[in-house]
C-alpha cells in the first residue's frame, strides 16, 4: 500500500512495516495465504505438572519447519493447589497468552499507523473460583469470572491516539477474541492409532 | 470425606487426595477460601517480542507469596510473522493453557475416583485466519475459528471410566471454560500513576 507520503524508516517499533504492508497486499490477493494452523504437544509428567512442546505451525500457504528446536514449556500448580510449584499454572499462561498477543496488537497496529512506541507494560489479574474446579458449586464458573488488563504506555502520540491504539488492540488481538467470545472445542479420545 | 473404604494410597497420579479432599471440605465450610486471583505482568521488548513475569497470587484466604523468582516466559512471533521467533507466540501459548489445563483436570479428577493413570499425552491444532488481525475482512473472526484436541492415555481403567474421565476434564478445567465461553475483560490505559 504504497502512498505518496515518504516513509523515512521501514522499520517501526521494531516491525518491518514494508513487510506488514506487502502481506497485507498479497493477503488481499490471495485469502489462503493468511490460514494458519497452530499446534501444541503436551505430555503429563506427574500429578500438577506437564510439559507442553511447541515447534512447527501451518501458515502462509504452506508448513513452516523453520523451527530448528521446539518451545518447551512446564505447567505445574502452586503448593496451595497441591502442585510441585515448577512452572506457571494453565490459567497463568492464559494471562501469558493475552497480555502478549494485547501487547503485539499494539505495537503492529501502532507500527502500521506510523505511531513510535518507546515503552508498553500492562497488568493483569483474573478472579477464579475454585468451587468450579472442585465440583462443589454449579453456581460459579470454572474459569475466570472477569478480567483486568491495564496498560501503561509511552509513545510519540496524543493521549486521545493511545485511547484509540488501545482500543485497536482489543478489536484486533487474536486471544483477546478467543477470551471474550466462544470457541469451540473438540476434545477426542484416540487410544489406538 | 472418610469413606468405610481404606485407602491404600494417599497419593494417587502424583496427586495428594487426602489434601484434595481436605481441601473440598474446607471450601465446603468457608466459601471464601476457594476465592483465587491470578496475575501476570507484561513488558514490551521489541516488534512482536514481550516479556511476562508470573509470581504472586491471591488465594486460600490470603496473599501466596511462596515463590521466591518470578516465571518469565518470553512470547515472539515466527519470521513469516515479522518477529524473531523467540518464544512461541501469544496463541501457541493459549493453547498450552488449554492443554495443561485439560490433563491436570483429568490427573486430579482421576486422583480423586482413585483411577490410577499411567500416560497422558495431547496434540492440540487450531485455525486461525490473520485476515481478522490484519483487519481486512470483518467476515472472519480474529481468533481461533476451533481448536481440536487429541488424548492418548494409558490408566488401570475400562474404555468407558476413560470415556468418562475425558468428559469429566472438559467439564470442570478452567481455561476450557474460559475458551469456550465468554469471559469478560476490561482493558485500560492508566498512564498517570
Amino acid at each position: 500500500m504504497k502512498t505518496a507520503t515518504v516513509r523515512k524508516e521501514t522499520v517501526i517499533n521494531g516491525v518491518n512495516v514494508e513487510e506488514l504492508f506487502k502481506t497485507i497486499d498479497e493477503v488481499k490477493k490471495k485469502a489462503t495465504i493468511a490460514k494458519f494452523r497452530f499446534r501444541a504437544d503436551n505430555t503429563w509428567v506427574s500429578g500438577g505438572h506437564n510439559r507442553t512442546s511447541i515447534r512447527d505451525f501451518y501458515g502462509a500457504g504452506g508448513e513452516d519447519t523453520s523451527r530448528k528446536t521446539p518451545f518447551i514449556l512446564d505447567a505445574d500448580e502452586p503448593r496451595v493447589l497441591l502442585g510441585t510449584d515448577i512452572g506457571p499454572n494453565p490459567v497463568e499462561y492464559l494471562l501469558t497468552a493475552l497480555a502478549g498477543c494485547l501487547t503485539s496488537s499494539l505495537v503492529y497496529h501502532g507500527a502500521a499507523r506510523g505511531i513510535a512506541i518507546e515503552e508498553v507494560e500492562s497488568h493483569l489479574e483474573g478472579d477464579l473460583d475454585l468451587r468450579g474446579f472442585l465440583g462443589i458449586s454449579e453456581d460459579v464458573r470454572n474459569g475466570y469470572e472477569n478480567i483486568r488488563v491495564t496498560f501503561k504506555i509511552k509513545a510519540d502520540a496524543t493521549a486521545e491516539q493511545l485511547r484509540q491504539l488501545v482500543q485497536l488492540a482489543q478489536k484486533r488481538s487474536p486471544v483477546f477474541d478467543i477470551v471474550s467470545h466462544p470457541v469451540p472445542v473438540s476434545v477426542d479420545l484416540k487410544n489406538d492409532s
